[in-house]
């Protein structure tokens, strides 16, 4: 049976940044992948949209969503937006019980979330522990029948934040993802409003194949993306 | 070609009571496993034997080295003594050189080691600083040529220290021997000299597989050992 | 003067696992103790229950009360459910002035709380987090007159989670229950909607014990429960 | 230009014991200070008034609002008071919002903030990640336009907590305040409601000058306030 | 019997001025206290005295260690010196093997040492980690026969660095030292070469008392030393 | 007068990839710089030297001293070698005395040292400690005379380590080399022998540039070396 993936996104392009090489190895392997994104971006984090004179909230959600829609497909995942609002994002009560129910309908095998701290971003964290906290109440306590529908225990990884050290992100698990760069950096392309940061993920791909080498990576190795894994591991031998 | 484990243990009997199903599970699958043992704890961890009258240290040795080797062999791993001593536990420049070598020899491709910290033994942290720093001796460094023979990076865990949550270990890979449980079972009764042990990490690798449900094992997991990795790994998906 | 223990448990059922012998012990000296019931658990935490056809949330709530009355009565406590539900736990600023009542009208001397994390369970950290606040609201600010009713401030600890070396979880304090064992058994018994946690909690006391021993318990102390001490501590001598 | 100075108190009197030293430094190098106070401290830090007897809390508020206007006088700062009420402080959306739009009417180039954690008060860490997320908040993503008005970012620090080592609070800045000590002693004065903590913060400067001779502080550095830094800076040469 | 107290002070005045208040407690409650000085700090740590003109190494040693004799004779304490040198202090396997005699002699209850981290001085982590390593050297494996004389697991606290917040010290073991007061000035008094710090850590006592209030502390507490418990605790009720 | 900077490097090449842009800017600005390389790396990190036939370890130590020699001279400071070997870099009480007689002579006001963390060098946390160690023996306490010569305590610095991330590397500080980076460009290209090394340090200093737009920098800033400030500071203001 195909795996399942989520991906939980703060803002509409996150996802594209730091995990979008690690979903093409996913559904490249006849996986399964959803995006959920929980805002557009559209206040913090559309740069360039918002230098153009007479620029409204709506176009900018709308192109942020076609972006983020075109980037998805380009992964083939699916896109769900959940449209909460960005600076500040704010995931109530009722936003955390369609995030369970996301879960309870995808079944994932894995799923990628922000990392838990980031002191630079007000919107980051908050997606972070909601989706901790959504994966627990969508898991139920030990695979012990409960009063709702419950999904067996998922694989967590936080992606890579944009100031790892400063972020007390300590990566474990390194992605080659040289076989999908193409289709990542198609993806990065979709992402017109924030054309800046498409240079400096591509350099991080590098630098991260580079460290790689000091854990057995050889040179055919030319793109990585870096994950910290959150949940305790399986393994039939070490 | 067979996979290569190597296991570094202050004490003869430490890899036996923490490690011993997950050398099993290895062998078993068709790999190599080389245990390497500081000292024989022949001074402090050699309990019972010490209870007897007229008890000499050279006794102790021999018969805490019988022990050993015995567990290893059931274990289908060689046996490698050093005879450092214990209580406390020293290594200097050249024994360092002397485990360098054994990497060389053995060119692991996972090495199995203490935990870094322990605040109820002398030795164990010893024993888990010098085999960190012996593994980078050996590597050279990030696969570049070096005046002297090295290896590539081995995958590095901690196994599980007596007291973890004392001890700083955060276990996050979890390795079901349910299948080799009567082979660790046949090796802990090797031990002779620690029979009170015998029971605890049974009963260890029961609190573990059950803890293990968590993380999706089910029923048919009876017995776990839980480890801690040290280094980053290499992964082509999620 | 008799002691004043109060227990904040999230579901009805963890004080019993977890910190049953302590407070037994506390009785049993002659002091007086209540268990704060934040839920029932009834929703995530009832797993037999919720296997039978037919089962509904208000009978679940009725037999978890009944159960957690029965074992607060084996210990000699009163019991105290404030009924916020469970998965997810959810405590606003009313239940949090109930809980600041609580604290007035017990005036503890010792108060057992959840400890901070826990990255297995929704609603644990949840409930440490309140019960550190409303501890804090409660006790006013060091000893000065203030404009609500304060209570001196109580000693407080965190018993143990259910994984403890994944939850940070560093026990400094270790209780002998041993005198009260057959006391705490019975009240483990009491829960029989989570039968199969019994033998694990007995054994997790047994393996207490063993450990107690690194710090000067003898072959006497069989069971042992363990807490993590979350306020400084004044004394007379070291 | 005038560099100004944002500082966050959660109550009215706590920028005056921990940071009035490093205001009156900036107002008299020529800077300009507001001083946001989140409450007046009214119900759990106003100790001597509430022992007069008929007290209430409107007199309370009059009164710590008198004193904490002198303070902030007394430093040549602006004194905002949001009056969100203390024990517990709960600081919603709609605060969050006017905090906001004080970033960004003072622009500031340093925020004064209390430390992220306090074990021993309900609501200081409460304004701390407030504070926190505020900034965040004012400032947009890296410098890019947004949907906002945004405000270049400011550093950032802690001043000290009342039991620093208990805090997790780490000083690397220590600030000279021996050329306006008059100046703070004056602004102690002023508190009148809480007399006891002018001995011991009086007393605390010059214990901080005395282990600020480890970091090259001659004996003409009588007076010094301790600082975490909370943002990396940059700077020309080290 | 007798309760038996050990201190192991880097240098001959380390312990005044951090832990004489303790040990005149013990001491006038009826237990015998030993005090270790492994150097007389007598090249880094005797400044007055290296002011003087034509000073000698030998007499400045002469000096030190009898101000410290003289300060255990005040505190009713034997005193060893060790005679290790100072800046730096090196402890190798001899002198670890003399301090490991002189745990299996006093057979101490309770260790009193340094703080494990210090980074304004280069001996006092040296002479921790050395503290530590004995007294597990001195105890042996939980209580099982050893090839050498054992004794029970001691306590063993560290006391108060001199910047407590910047060496990582959490104190959570307050010792009301109010009752030996004039036992502690008078010691203070007798190291005449560190007068300097007699006023500091008269202070910092007071300061200590201060903060004791927020667990409980009246007014009736005015001098109290601080401590941090390095080891678990067994007891028989919280 | 000129400030003095005090670099010490584990390896000839580390304070060139690192830290050579803050050298750079320091000495434009008319400081003096003094590195100290306590090995050449001659062993472990030469790689290219080590692929070519028939190589000894005499040649590489010296064309690793010439380049290195080469590197310093560019960046106007003085190069000192302790020829310490490496792969392991043992560092012992001689050459520690060799280091203090460096700080006295060179009264540095800033020192830049490795990170003390780095699983993935044996010699590089070495150095870091052996530095640290060496300045606090060079400064004696608190500024008060002692039996040796000393110097003002100078602040210090880590730069950063080659996986910052896994190394626990905090940047706080980040100095803009833009104006230096002609400089730092020659010194890398002198680095003959770690040609590889080049490209991968000249993108990091640009993605420091492009993190450091969060705390500030416009674009002007195109090339950012971070460091972690090891000792606190003193400030005239914030």
């Amino acid at each position: 049976m195909a795996r399942s993936m989520l991906v939980i996104s703060a803002h509409a392009a996150d996802f594209v940044w730091r995990a979008s090489g690690a979903v093409a190895m996913h559904t490249g392997a006849g996986g399964s992948a959803t995006v959920v994104s929980l805002s557009y971006g559209e206040r913090g984090e559309s740069g360039a949209l918002w230098s153009r004179p007479g620029q409204t909230l709506e176009a900018v959600r709308r192109i942020r969503r076609e972006e983020a829609v075109a980037a998805a497909s380009i992964l083939d995942a699916d896109f769900v937006a959940l449209d909460l609002g960005d600076y500040p994002l704010v995931i109530d009560e009722q936003a955390t019980q369609r995030l369970v129910d996301l879960f309870i309908e995808t079944v994932p095998d894995v799923v990628l979330i922000h990392a838990p701290n980031d002191p630079f971003n007000p919107d980051h964290p908050v997606a972070s522990q909601a989706s901790q906290r959504v994966r627990l109440l969508a898991m139920g306590a030990g695979g012990v029948p409960a009063a709702f529908p419950t999904i067996p225990p998922p694989a967590m990884y936080a992606f890579e934040p944009h100031q790892p050290d400063l972020c007390d992100f300590k990566p474990d698990t390194f992605v080659d993802i040289t076989p999908v760069w193409p289709v990542k950096a198609k993806a990065l392309e979709a992402m017109g409003a924030q054309t800046y940061l498409r240079d400096h993920y591509t350099e991080r791909a590098r630098q991260r194949a580079f460290q790689a080498r000091y854990i057995g990576a050889g040179p055919e190795v030319e793109y990585v993306e870096a994950f910290q894994r959150l949940t305790p591991e399986m393994r039939g031998a070490l």
